[in-house]
């Protein structure tokens, strides 16, 4: 008998929820419209998209005026950093831990070429907090941008002593909540802050951008732009707010019963031989574990694990169907290869995880003994 | 009894057709995760998104690498012309006619200041081609970014002879086909052509840019990118190939049947007094017609009409209600306030525009009076 897969890559994508299905059908139903017309059908359309913006920035604690929606997350790290760099010209750098993410880090190298001062984190991927406010203190300092939760190894900043630190300094900080938002509290204190409905639960292509009042930028793009160019869909907006909602309301629940799976797939795995788990143990985003596996290449885990029915995720996928080295992983001096995600959506239940920890040690010992390495026990 | 609403302002919009709905609960069922990853769920995906792009590449007789999806026209505009630009960096100057889309202006504007040179139409709509012939053969031309038909007045250019001038002088041509495609024969001489599923009766919040081989550009934006930052949603693009397929297959019945609603449109609001029918009458898209009426603002015109259940179109509307005169119109010589664009999209029925044309001359009376001014008959 084939049994049902485990979609255990569910950090930035997860199937969609049946309420938030619904929202898209009611969505495409009543929000085909363009919602920038005068006419009934876009009065509706705005709306929507309005109600949209208005739920997430309830459940983010700030008002809907701070909320943007973007086309994707990239575009909102190049606006926001490209616009607020732009309003402080007479600063040139940009300040940022070494396990921010790509798209981070290549909107800030596009927007302050040459600019880039990079914070080191210890080995469970906090942030250097002193060598941080020392770096924001300097002279000609335009932003800061430090993440709330890493993606790939999910370690949460302790964020309070970087706001204050950016806050004396009077640097604008940005915060990469796109792999928290859902997860964990919104943060309070920062300038600029993003966030990813993906993540949460919602459908791909959007990002949420939101902006404190009196955070100053300027656009660097075309005339008649604003965050989003050319605007975007109001149902992945509706269906975007409509899955933040149902996540808020059963975080608690989610999070504890997500969390102690992920602490079984912990203490598991780490008896196994040559296996390191990664991350903060404690200070962490509930779903997401990663491990890395001396003896293999993560690509060759990932398939042979897709090929029992579980899809796991390993360092920075690619188009091309091959992976490159983790940065982050890098960073905390972990091994770089071999390394496995797992990253947990609501659906998983405690059976896929007993599962997958029965399925792991023999195809980890299979893809060992093909390269002639050791076996995991 | 309450009549079902018309919807007359479907350039660029439309509800969407059972077969695009269909479409988009099966994307969103197959195609939610992640196509740039590894797993079974990512391969999926990206076997959507490769199957959109092949079948509107073979629509639009192009292979299916030429063609790249973005979050929606502006982007497309955007980075082909920075892109196209860059590639040419010792030219600084881009080519348009005095009719292009603002978001396509501002684009250029953006990526070649200073260096936008503007060609007339005349009174129909028609480019000035000894005038556009000129231009581009002079020296420091980057590129040409000519529309194929205009959204507001419908006019269809003769491509022919421009698309044969800018190659003889051999600049690259971007042709704006956003209002075009879906309903005429893609223009086939071009080194870069941008498209709009949300006017052939996809879901908005997409954009589709196609590249002939050969066409050099670099990038003017962060690494990492490609012309769709963060990537696009699998759905919507799903939904923008079978929309486009369909369109496609009605296309020769459906065009004749809006062709001639249009025409009846024409013909009697000619005869109303004090309004003027804009646009080619003969080489025009088969769905859209706009005039404009003396002694009114299209802004109480439109209220009035989506009071009586009619949605149309006036001006470039914008978000805050108002409307702004339209560039377009004054390029032709047209009075650019009280005009009314009406947009056939395929479900509109001849007893839509009957009810349509019986209305429109009350409204008219009733705004013009309101206005003290003259009636229509």
């Amino acid at each position: 008998m084939q049994r049902s897969r485990v979609y255990l890559d569910a950090g930035g994508s997860a199937p969609l929820s049946p309420r938030v299905s619904d929202a898209l059908r009611a969505g495409f139903a009543d929000g085909w419209a363009d919602p920038a017309r005068l006419v009934t059908e876009s009065r509706k359309a705005r709306g929507l998209l309005d109600g949209s913006r208005e739920a997430i920035a309830d459940v983010m604690g700030v008002s809907a005026e701070q909320v943007h929606f973007t086309p994707s997350i990239h575009v909102a790290f190049e606006r926001a950093i490209a616009g607020i760099a732009r309003a402080r010209r007479a600063q040139s750098r940009i300040i940022v831990s070494a396990i921010e993410r790509d798209a981070l880090m290549n909107a800030a190298a596009f927007a302050l070429p040459q600019g880039i001062e990079t914070i080191a984190v210890n080995s469970q991927g906090h942030l250097d907090i002193e060598a941080f406010a020392a770096a924001v203190s300097a002279d000609g300092v335009a932003l800061a941008a430090i993440q709330h939760a890493n993606q790939e190894i999910g370690t949460v900043q302790r964020l309070d002593r970087i706001a204050s630190s950016a806050a004396a300094a009077g640097v604008p900080l940005l915060i990469d909540a796109s792999s928290s938002i859902g997860h964990r509290d919104t943060p309070q204190q920062w300038d600029a802050l993003i966030a990813h409905p993906a993540d949460w639960g919602g459908p791909a292509g959007l990002g949420v951008l939101a902006l404190k009042p009196g955070t100053r930028w300027l656009p660097a793009w075309p005339e008649g732009d604003d965050w989003a160019p050319g605007g975007i869909s109001v149902p992945l907006a509706l269906a975007s707010a409509v899955a933040l909602q149902e996540r808020e309301q059963e975080r608690r629940e989610v999070s504890g019963r997500m969390g102690a799976l992920v602490e079984r797939i912990r203490a598991t795995v780490r008896q196994l031989s040559g296996i390191d788990v990664l991350g903060d143990p404690y200070e962490r985003l509930p779903h997401i574990v990663t491990f890395s596996c001396l003896y293999v290449d993560g690509e060759s885990l990932v398939a042979e694990l897709d090929r029992e029915g579980f899809a796991v995720g390993s360092g920075s996928a690619c188009a091309s169907g091959t992976l490159e080295p983790s940065r982050v992983l890098a960073s905390i001096g972990a091994l770089t290869h071999g390394n496995v995600r797992v990253a947990l959506h609501p659906g998983v239940t405690s059976d896929d995880v007993d599962r997958f920890l029965a399925v792991l040690p023999q195809v980890l010992d299979r893809v060992r003994s093909r390269l002639g390495s050791p076996s995991s026990d």
